[in-house]
């Protein structure tokens, strides 16, 4: 390692109290800063350069093998070595890789001003789990979407739990968080169709035109579209259901959403 | 309510530890018996007959409101009424709705004989997360897949988050659990396609052919698809990666699948 490392062997120590209480949403609005576990989502957080790193905690010992200290050395962060018992202890894992940032708040909020590039992009209203929040961060990367708009969470964006269900991708996407009327006239300005999904709506998504500069738009997992975003959008689609069950899971149907829409774009 | 009702107040009785303890693996394996919780999934496992129920635990000032003397007046079971603080210390949920019921394991064991229907079906090889297994049983049901078999699975079928995650559908649907060396020959003589899904395949999902009897195969989260599934399947197809992440969670890979072979063989 070619850096300075403080070590720290004892939990009660003030920092790691500090470190740890950024698993909590208050303590992440008292100092504005957050937690960031895992080599791969520390990784991803680096290379978006939308990061500002505080400190870097690492316990070599649960290191699994993927360049770790190289990782580390590229990190702009005051280091602590921490021994093994205490890092689990910090984790909000069940098997810790030996790596946790805290950085600070990074500005996701929406621009008037915003660009987008004419690419579909994705709108998810008044979400709650961050489980599945993070699982269409996920999901939206991987269908080559670049642009996700989250309006009205009704969960912190940095909560540790989308961090790791999006490995990381919160950081590697361009995510924008705003209120879902300053969000639409956005859209509407620079040509977007709002299409937004509920299973009210008796067009099926396949037959849907899904080409071109569309924003998909998904509604909360108990509450669904908001009332605004349900007499406002331009299309509704519904996704088939032919069993007994009445819905998916929200980051489900939005992920087989977003893949009929690459499949209807591809080249 | 129609019916004789046992009263308990105490959470130490000992027929509330046991149905507490089917919670547990080690418990089921040693009773043959399982733990059933919530409206929805109580009320598949009625209607889907493969459920010779035991005890139906109840406390009313948690019901949610959807019918529920009437459940639990048609479910032939040994009916225990409980307080809100006691049925919340066996709840396996956050917000309990009042209803849990033990049952017999039903045998989902593969018969070399079974039959068919012509319809795709889903192989789920080597499993690991009971959110997973869960997630993609509740979605096969809603894209009409009938059959689900589970090869191999490295968890057991019966976790009450499996149940949980898959809203009751693990019951409704036709599931099967085997060898994958047992369930390959039987897919094979009854017609059907094997058609491995694995991120080394060159062909996408919708550049397949994925019409008529066909039987889409998924390997675990951690390690893919088995050496036999990898070398005995008859087609390979991946699904497209267009960002810095290198796959999707697993049961996000299923349900874009199986909502492509429910658009490919729509009428």
């Amino acid at each position: 390692m070619k850096k300075n490392v403080l070590e720290i062997s004892s939990f009660s120590n003030e920092k790691l109290k500090y470190i740890s209480g950024l698993k909590e949403k208050k303590n992440r609005e008292k100092s504005k800063t957050f937690f960031i576990e895992g080599y791969r989502e520390i990784q991803r957080a680096k290379v978006s350069g939308k990061v500002k790193f505080e400190y870097l905690l690492i316990s070599p010992s649960c290191y699994l093998g993927e360049n770790e200290e190289e990782l580390v050395d590229s990190i702009d962060a005051k280091t602590i070595l921490v021994p093994k018992q205490v890092f689990e202890k910090i984790s909000y894992r069940d098997r810790p890789d030996g790596l946790i940032a805290t950085a600070e708040l990074p500005d996701f909020s929406l621009s008037p001003k915003i660009k987008l590039s004419g690419d579909p992009v994705l709108v998810i209203e008044g979400v709650e789990k961050p489980g599945n929040l993070g699982t269409i961060l996920r999901t939206a990367e991987g269908a080559g979407f670049n642009a996700v708009f989250v309006a009205d969470p009704r969960l912190d964006l940095f909560n540790p739990n989308v961090i790791r269900s999006s490995t990381g991708t919160l950081f590697t996407l361009d995510v924008f968080q705003s209120d879902i009327q300053e969000l639409y006239p956005v859209l509407k300005k620079s040509g977007y169709r709002t299409i937004a999904v509920t299973p009210e709506a008796k067009s099926l998504h396949w037959d849907g035109n899904l080409k071109g500069k569309i924003a998909l738009v998904f509604g909360s997992e108990q509450y669904g579209l908001s009332s605004y975003a349900r007499s406002q959008s331009d299309e509704y689609i519904s996704l088939p259901m032919k069993g007994v069950a009445d819905s998916l899971n929200l980051a489900m149907s939005a992920g087989i959403l977003m893949y009929e829409v690459l499949r209807q774009n591809r080249k």
